[in-house]
């Protein structure tokens, strides 16, 4: 059963400012909850129903279970399908990464899902690093989290300063505009950093001041833009092709 | 101001039913209704704030205008977001297209978010038609509409008895599997049909015999599988790198 205290914590963590304080998340839904078991993330709790838990018994033996009905996790739930599981789970603590490899760098993403499938398709392509700036959209957000369909815990999404990181960074800076370069043309390097702006404003000028090489999805139709997580979907298959 | 009856309407137009009955579909959101001003669609009623009317006077001018406030067109949305605008379409009619250039076939993708996606990335990879089963979501989905972002008057989505249809066709059916051969390897046709499956179910097998060669977007993590519109979005790019 969720305890009343349990509930309040499940509640509150559906707010950003209640996740900084706390320093905890939640994981929602039974892929995203058995993702857990294979990733290094500190897990406290995981409330679930009777058949969830014990069909996943050997999954989920090193944390702590708490049996729960589907109704009461759906009233706990903060995503509006019914979830089998919830997971309150503790923020991990990492270092900006190393600017090597394949990375992903966002500049003003805000919305949550969105973010999220970024993260899914960046970990389809292996990139294990986002840098991404601090008014993009909280990847610890439930619906972030939820749209990664299992992909958080593989991939880390490090909020920052975003032009010093790139200014940092001794790899090219593929920048995607509406004016660059083909991908279907572009020689792209073994490693880089894709960086990619909101639908609204683009990359912004003090992000855009540390492009290499501006590149472009080729248009062949009517639609004026695409979804930033499409597009950037598109653009690190059209890396991956050159280099995997 | 929007009449009693005009509400009832545009709140019947958010079920299935209703709009099957009535013939008519929403278009919501500044953006999809302008764009009908260059679509050959039959438009009923556009009903928009003060502003929004003024700004767009010349784009609207063959459309019946309504003068609303936001407060009454958000109440009668049936999106989340405010809207300063929402016209009363005709659900066009049309024949099932001839089997010829690049097309779309969807089998079983019932979220209407994804359609909508789907078509939008459609249209910026220049294809006109999409063939989907009758178990695929509504194409006059509120939630398609506004996911296609404008596309939806440029994109033709037919439902019909999919299986029969691809019997039918004289083109390559590439019909997108976990265990199909690259697209980065794969030598697509001038012509042909991608078909898709849903996320939960992938191709069935009454559409699966039909196709001529399994291909497969490849991976390089951990991710397990990618949401529908995204690889649909990825393959029509690797399509179109060959044939543009």
């Amino acid at each position: 059963m969720i305890s009343k205290n349990q509930l309040k914590l499940l509640r509150a963590l559906g707010q950003k400012k209640q996740r900084k304080a706390l320093g905890l998340f939640l994981v929602q839904g039974e892929k995203n909850v058995l993702e857990l078991a294979s990733s290094t993330l500190t897990v406290k709790h995981v409330f679930a129903t009777a058949d969830f838990l014990e069909q996943n018994q050997a999954t989920l033996e090193r944390f702590e279970c708490i049996e729960a009905s589907l109704d009461d996790l759906t009233k706990a739930s903060t995503l509006v399908s019914n979830n089998a599981a919830i997971a309150v789970v503790e923020i991990p603590t990492f270092e900006a990464p190393v600017a090597q490899g394949m990375m992903i760098a966002l500049d003003g993403v805000q919305d949550p899902g969105n973010l999220g499938t970024i993260i899914r398709v960046a970990d389809w392509y292996g990139i294990k690093h986002i840098v991404a700036s601090q008014d993009c959209a909280d990847p610890y957000n439930p619906k972030t989290i939820s749209a990664t369909m299992g992909s958080f815990g593989r991939v880390q999404v490090h909020q920052l300063d975003l032009p010093n990181y790139l200014e940092q960074a001794s790899l090219p800076v593929y920048g995607a505009f509406l004016e660059g370069e083909s991908v279907h043309k572009t020689e792209f390097a073994a490693e880089g950093i894709l960086l990619m702006g909101s639908e609204s404003h683009g990359i912004r000028a003090q992000a855009a001041a540390f492009v290499t090489d501006k590149i472009t999805i080729p248009a062949f139709g009517g639609a004026e833009s695409l979804n930033v997580a499409m597009a950037t979907g598109i653009i690190l298959d059209n890396m991956r092709r050159q280099h995997s």
